[in-house]
């Protein structure tokens, strides 16, 4: 959402039903939320956007363009949630509170005929490349929550973009049909362009080798949910830790919490990189690579099995071959794991956990999918109608 | 749906809030339904499903594993539906009154302002492969009732089934997203695995060239609504016998009723199979093959014309040609037919019923595909919300 | 829509609960209206279509097969809109009953919580060929008023077309599961076939070079919002202006005006063809071709710039080159534009016109854009129930 700290003149309450100009000037975009009855002040003629919608409804409130300039929340005693771009924009204290919420979700998705919270709302699900299982799961938590959707699994292949469109005219249009962006990209960064351009929320579902924050939110909601802490916990990471984003953005997101202890088991050829290393050190994090699976999983609170992926050894089946072999989280695993303990998994999965697993409590991994609706929910909810 | 017999000791009457723990044990899922004041016996955790929305505000019940050993009807005097995989499923009395629910769907349909039946409700559209109108029959049924759509056209491409993901894990994680799976799939008995797995409902919408259920209750339902009757009934089968997976499940449910004759139209390359007929011998149905179409068309209640398959003749195109133009409706098959009597055909159709035909009352083709939808819409009741 | 003039002895009021009998009679369809307390007499038992749904909460009306035999608008004092087929199907007077409604459209999109003005209609967009930007405008239409949505992104590849199937038949489908059909075909004239075969209402959202009816429409009404006139206009239109159907449309539309005054700027290879020169001047439309796009600019009220086509050059890519780099809408352009003046475009944009004219008030095409949501709500909310 591209915002604006340039206030002065317009004086606007909650409520207040606002004539608008036709013209929009450049670079001004609004974003309102619920603040009740602060008043804010407007310098100039607000551009007309769906992002209007929402605002009309509430109160009203201008932000700069520069969303790296600017803290992500800021209303009150509460936090303002403008976009979901990294897992880096969230701290400790945000986390806390968007987990809150998704428990609360929890209870609706399990108790209600049928929430209306977002009822009005319409979410564009704009995919460059296709991800079933994460367009079915924000799908999902949109109309769980009473919102409406607009669905494009193949943008890439069939928008304008294939005649040369510039993502930011995409976003401008589709905008303009919409409340809020879920957006899939096959480009490094392309989520934060977006964001700069929307008067309406993005969340980025995934750009290319970059980011995927929604599944290092749930990754981390589900420790907190299976464990009961977060802090002083010990978490195994296995499998690929060199190409997947998932025990990246991980990795990093722990950070976060205090005490806490992390062992890399890889493969030799797709070994944890030194940038994550490093970071860990910095921020306090004791962390220790391992070749003994048994032996790390006997110790954690947390396995945390990942795929192999083939497509990263290009013609090297060898190599693919002996390293997707190397670490399989077995019912042996299991046999040395802590009662308390749990296997997760970002799925889909191969072989590198057994099926028998799934039998066993232990085994988390459908309920860890099972709360990226919940995740989910929670954040349209942050983003759309606010805490 | 994965169900279990294995009741012991937590008592919960309708209404309950149930405390859930987070864990779930394998093999161990909940269905519930209207039981209203029945008390139901559970002896162990219940997994957290999605299963669980519909059941706390219902009722509470636990089944086997097992679905070939346990009926598929049983609640009360009525019938319980858990799922809909193959038309040997349903029994002549189950056919009855699903029947009768798709005469209330139809009065539904057309004289409300949208049902809101299904308020709340989830159905997912797990396409392996591409079926437009069958999706859009189950997605229309599914809105026309207030419920709500997830879809996939493209699953057996774009899923994490390109990545090799087992049928049973994506199971597993779309039923976290929705209340009910409708799935098609390429591989015959996908969907009895499908339902073996899932805690919520599972509808075969065609897997490979196993069974079609919703088409052959749809085809016998027309029959029922345009005849009126079906004991005693003739009825003509034209056309690809061989190949169609629709005229054989159709033959399969006709054995069901009294006095039925069926006539076997159809070029000698693609005759009714042997397995076919022996079935109906063993029920009493009596059946004969015919090469005269205008003779058998002049005795019949029905003609159920089918499109001869072009792609099940691989390099032979001068023995497709030769079958596509053998037996033709048109004017001069009309002609001989009674009054009371009706053409049907699945769908689409090619020029094996001349357009001249369309005109005329008794060309019943395509208020059987309308058929469709309310045998879809009640089916989507059944499974849900129960009677 | 087929519709039918022939009246006669059936009367009913609004209100009336109509008894349908099963069969129906080929060639007789009904469209039902808001007609309030006026009687209507029908001759003979009426099909049995998804059309019925709206029918019965409303009065009843029958008319004729023949679409080109019939005034498309007719009801009382207001206009009767069945279908959308073409731009020249409107005049002047419709266009600004349009028009009336689609300003009301932004009112609802931006002050309400989601009007439920379409709650319990179903709108099909039947898509042979993939058009994201205009599928997303009509879906987020529909649902902007409370109505749902069934979607074929990819009609042509995956539906039954794909076994030889007819138009006419897959409308007879479609039409059974949903109340409106927005189509997009590869085929000029598709859209016209559809409406003579539907019982319910047809918009052409684009057949193949044919017409693309709303893009015409929110053009115009793009230019009344941003001028606040129609007579007396001068338009520059600029670009590919012999391939570009948007262009043609809007010419078309702009002879219903007074004193209009149209100026093409455009490469040599792409110029205005001859029958449309011919046309406005028979309509008394001035107009004149220009190479001096800096001068053109200076004196008109709408530069509407379009995209050089590359798919049209073939192999000639250096025809092509040095066509796209002719005129181009820019800084110096803008500074000689007069300050109420407006560019527009029907987007996807390249570089014909820069990015530093979005910054400017002056730059309406976005606007534009989504200006083609209301005019797209505007004409669902009249083709469904009515003024």
């Amino acid at each position: 959402m591209a915002t604006s700290t340039w206030f002065s003149s317009c004086l606007l309450n909650e409520g207040s039903i606002v004539s608008l100009p036709t013209k929009s000037y450049a670079g001004l975009t609004c974003n309102y939320s619920r603040l009740f009855d602060k008043q804010i002040f407007c310098s100039k003629p607000i551009s007309v956007s769906a992002g209007l919608r929402h605002s009309l409804r509430n109160g009203i409130q201008c932000r700069a363009l520069e969303i790296e300039n600017s803290p992500s929340f800021s209303v009150g005693n509460k936090f303002q949630l403008d976009d979901v771009i990294e897992a880096q924009q969230f701290d400790r204290e945000i986390l806390s509170a968007i987990f809150e919420v998704a428990r609360e979700m929890e209870k609706i998705e399990k108790n209600s005929l049928g929430s209306q919270i977002l009822k009005g709302y319409l979410m564009a699900t704009l995919f460059y490349e296709p991800s079933t299982r994460t367009r079915l799961s924000f799908e999902s938590a949109m109309k769980r929550l009473g919102g409406e959707v607009l669905t494009t699994e193949n943008a890439r292949e069939f928008s304008s973009a294939a005649k040369g469109e510039t993502l930011e005219d995409t976003i401008r249009t589709v905008e303009g049909y919409s409340d809020i962006i879920v957006m899939r990209h096959f480009e490094s960064g392309a989520a934060r362009r977006a964001a700069a351009t929307a008067s309406i929320p993005i969340i980025n579902a995934g750009d290319g080798p970059g980011q995927h924050p929604t599944q290092a939110l749930l990754d981390v909601y589900t420790i907190d949910r299976e464990i009961g802490k977060l802090d002083g916990i010990k978490v195994a990471l296995v499998g690929d830790l060199a190409n997947g984003r998932t025990v990246r953005s991980l990795a990093y997101l722990l950070a976060k919490y205090q005490d806490v202890k992390i062992y890399f088991v890889s493969p030799e050829v797709v070994k944890m990189k030194d940038d994550i290393k490093d970071y860990l050190t910095s921020k306090g994090v004791t962390w220790e690579e391992s070749a003994d699976l048994i032996e790390v999983a006997s110790k954690c609170d947390v396995v945390y099995q990942t795929r192999i992926q083939r497509e990263r050894f290009g013609e090297r089946i060898d190599l693919y071959e002996e390293a997707r072999g190397k670490y399989i989280v077995d019912r042996d695993v299991l046999n040395v794991m802590q009662k308390h303990a749990v296997v997760m998994h970002p799925l889909p999965r191969l072989d590198e956990i057994t099926i028998d697993v799934d039998a066993d409590p232990r085994g988390a991994y459908f309920r860890q999918a099972k709360n990226g609706l919940y995740i989910r929910m929670a954040l349209l909810k942050l983003l759309l109608v606010g805490w």
